[in-house]
């Protein structure tokens, strides 16, 4: 009997290591498909005389970013911690442990995929007006070192806040307020488009060139979203209640962030605006990130109708401060990035301030989002104020008002039509 | 070893949960990246001026049709049935009796994909002219109470269909007959485009503004049904086998679709239209989305050359009707969501008419399809006549000349391209 | 004891035929995405009068194609095989002897992506001159008996490259160096585009029309790699260590070639190359295609970063020899299937040449890849002379200079932006 136990559980490992990897395989693919997803959602909110060089920005995200989260990021991320960080190189055979059942190498692939969509928020932020070689340059220095900190300190299994028992389900803090508030940082530091404020300061309105580019892109992420969130599982095993309660959180913060977006808008200025929807689904998107394993749908519905609020006024607000971000990525990822987090604290259903699990969780929430949307902050901050004073970090002033893409690539997205 | 066996079966039963929930998610989460599908395809189709209006509506098809289903509509068609309807609300924990091995909620998150894709469906036919509150109240009404009811009969296990055998494994009725009826209904209260006809009551073409981007739509439908027909197994764990077929299919009927549209309309133009190609791949899938279980390979082919040819014809028609469907909605799901549903009672394998099986599933097939298509027509034209004559349904001549983007939206799919 | 195990083999043999099943029915699906991001890629690179009727000839491969390898070239490449080719018919439910734990019909639909993959490479380098009926004609041809053959060849377990121990593990040689040559013969037979080269021989550049819309493509079948090599373990009971390893060679040597490319243009031209980025991340996916499963992280970053030069050098002297190929096809799938499938022979961490394996593996990839290469383009030389000769392949000058889509398909890819 002994033997046949055995027998079975070793046959049942292999199964359960399987399943996981056709899991964790097929929603890491969909979450690196989501790349495409932020290249055109901010191509097509931006000039088309800088829509090729914002998707070859995305490129470089994935590229030059993925490689450097091979080479040192993982390392620093998932190594053995002391709570900040870790010194391993490159994704070792070692046990992570976080009771992994795929193998190491399969969590590296999914992982990669978290690391490049953080720094794709930046990308979005500083549109039209960096250079690139110094983009690229700071995404090496984003994916080696900044987001897998943030990765350590949330998820590593010795991470300071996964001690405390923060919950930051699929990165509403490690991935969103990171990559928001880094975009925060270095959108101040560049400054405002050309012409983007009138003599006033008021700031005038660069539409976006092709709008249905950019609602491919909006597909795109808010499909990769039900890989995004469900995938954190890590595996199905053990987690297929779980993960049908994340995708329905997921489906109902994203509408009813999309919902309050678009009443909101017509209420306040008599149209619908159908850009800011676009961002208001995106935005109840980060804010469930956090939580949508330990909320209940009803929850998971106001999430995302504070979040379609928030990311309206957070857009004029951030307009308003004479910072520019052409796709609205700090309003969506930072400000909800931290919202979201917050939400849990309020809304868990065993631990949350709302549903009398005291103040706690709450506390440790403020904490960790606080400290990553500063640590990004600070660090983007000081780093691009340095490479400015340095190499310089703006395309000069002919090539902004010529277009990136003419100038660094010699290439037009659209020729004539013929 | 009894106690070995109970340990194993509990163990299996997880396995099982877990495998079939992997299947049913991604299948989901595709099935979801289809209304991207169905608003690139359509803003395609229509005139720029229009596109983002378009889009948008597919956006509140997702948004206000998703928590409407959510709400009201799932415990309508999957609550304890009287054959007829239900009256639960929301997601109950309950057994649903279809033997589900995936949790509620993920059932819930699949069956989302089915109600939205079947208001999309009328979002084409109502294209470029419908005011969109109007329009959102109707996806409500839709989403929440009629798509429901449908489902309720055809895959309620207590439905009036289900229990007479009616095989419509996909939805070829409950989803696309029903879209494609509604949209008839819709269609024709609302009236045509304005200059859609001349003086003589002969048909305008208005050629769509962007078929690049249409085809994205298209290719995105393609992949989608591919999740679509072999999802609907609802889970893999003794349904291997058919999965296969059904992926089988649904490809062989595709293709076939789309090869007799390009031989069809070459032959009697002189042309190849590309436009109605995409259309008779569709509608190839539309046809074979009722019988993929039970079909043969062969009758797949057959299935499909038939839907390629009928979806030419109907588009034709329906346009000499003055009924004007700027996408071809009506002729690619209602009338080949009707052919496919019959098609399943002459070509099924075991009690197809063509097979020996005699009429009696042919009956059956009749009744659900027809049943289905005159109560979604029927509601719909009562609820369209209703609203037409009291809020109004169609935005003013000024708006439909202008374009429904630059004044209900305030915004223009393109600027210039600089 | 013995009737448990009997038991739990009987069910564990159900459990792993289910999570097969989801593997490979998710990873073809996405396979055949893959064919709108070969349209769409190919649709952006050429100009906007020819973008139709390329998207249409993408079609073809998939409808006809997909039907002529139902009906005959699946059991030319998998029926029982005397070592060069089968007899069989159709799909059979004897077993093909991989020890398939998935069912034919589902094999066939995920082998049915890598036809079509093959034969929608030529699709791109007859872009813009190629009479579609004729093209159609060769689809036929190609699908039915070229690539099974090759496909028999390498996989089936009788091929006579599978008994030498060829590894080409997702086809370098199979799929991308079959279709880079036949793409490589059409090109020469068909000639150069009207202007594509001036008085003095010297090549114009012809840019694409919508980079964007070449962007999705690219995106797409970016992601669909990740189920293109990791689908190609057929399973994933036994063989989950090996997916991640797969996903993660195949990521980096994609990076690898983005950057190599990104650098080489930018050191050469002064300014970086977006569009043949693009080539040079697909240049390193092709390479990585053969050798996914056993070569290091490390060489698979060296195989990404020679693809991504290779192709460029590749690109100019095509363009040098006069050899028209608008997209960069040859270059991409051609060339880098070529140095994808003898890089297996260098860096195989078992048997490579540079890991102390000896010559055996090389000399069998070298003569593999060169007969396959040379089957390709000699048969493709063969059958477009003969058509030239005859029926006629290309379109006539009016036709060329008016655009393909306006006289075959009579329409226009973008009407006025109204």
């Amino acid at each position: 009997m002994e033997e046949v136990a055995t027998i079975i559980k070793i046959e049942q490992a292999e199964l359960i290591s399987a399943i996981d990897t056709v899991w964790v395989s097929i929603c890491a693919a969909i979450i690196f498909l989501m790349e495409g997803g932020f290249a055109l959602l901010e191509a097509g909110f931006v000039r088309s005389k800088n829509s090729m060089s914002i998707i070859a920005k995305v490129i470089i995200d994935i590229i030059f970013g993925g490689l450097a989260f091979y080479a040192i990021g993982f390392g620093i991320a998932y190594g053995a911690s002391n709570g900040w960080f870790a010194f391993d190189t490159g994704i070792t055979d070692t046990d992570i442990g976080l009771g992994l059942t795929i193998s190491n190498k399969l969590f590296w692939f999914i992982q990669l995929g978290f690391a490049i969509a953080a720094i794709s928020i930046v990308s979005g932020a500083v549109a039209e007006r960096m250079k690139v070689w110094v983009y690229a340059l700071f995404v090496v220095i984003f994916c080696a070192v900044m987001y897998p900190l943030a990765a350590n300190w949330v998820w590593n299994p010795n991470g300071w806040l996964a001690l405390r028992g923060f919950n930051d389900f699929a990165g509403s803090s490690a991935v969103h307020a990171m990559g928001g508030f880094a975009a925060l940082a270095a959108a101040i530091v560049l400054g405002p488009r050309l012409g983007k404020y009138d003599q006033n300061g008021d700031p005038v309105a660069i539409p976006g060139h092709n709008l249905p580019l950019a609602a491919v892109g909006g597909f795109i992420l808010w499909f990769g979203w039900f890989a995004f969130n469900p995938g954190s599982t890590l595996g199905a095993v053990g987690n297929w209640e779980l993960i049908g309660t994340i995708a329905t959180n997921t489906f109902l913060a994203s509408a009813a962030g999309g919902v309050s977006t678009m009443l909101y808008t017509y209420f306040k200025y008599g149209q619908i605006d159908i850009t800011m929807t676009i961002n208001g689904v995106l935005a109840g998107l980060v804010a469930i990130t956090a939580g949508c394993n330990i909320v209940g749908p009803d929850a998971a519905i106001l999430i995302g109708l504070i979040a379609g609020v928030l990311v309206d006024i957070a857009v004029i607000y951030i307009d308003k401060m004479r910072i520019d971000d052409p796709v609205g990525a700090i309003a969506v990822h930072g400000v909800n990035g931290l919202f979201g987090t917050i939400a849990v604290g309020l809304f868990a259903v065993e631990d949350g301030l709302f549903f009398g699990g005291g103040s706690q969780l709450l506390i440790t929430q403020l904490i960790g989002v606080l400290v990553i949307a500063a640590f990004s902050f600070i660090l983007t901050f000081i780093i691009m104020t340095i490479l400015k004073k340095t190499i310089g970090i703006r395309v000069d002033r002919s090539e902004e008002t010529a277009g990136i893409d003419a100038v660094t690539f010699g290439v037009e997205a659209y020729t004539t039509f013929e």
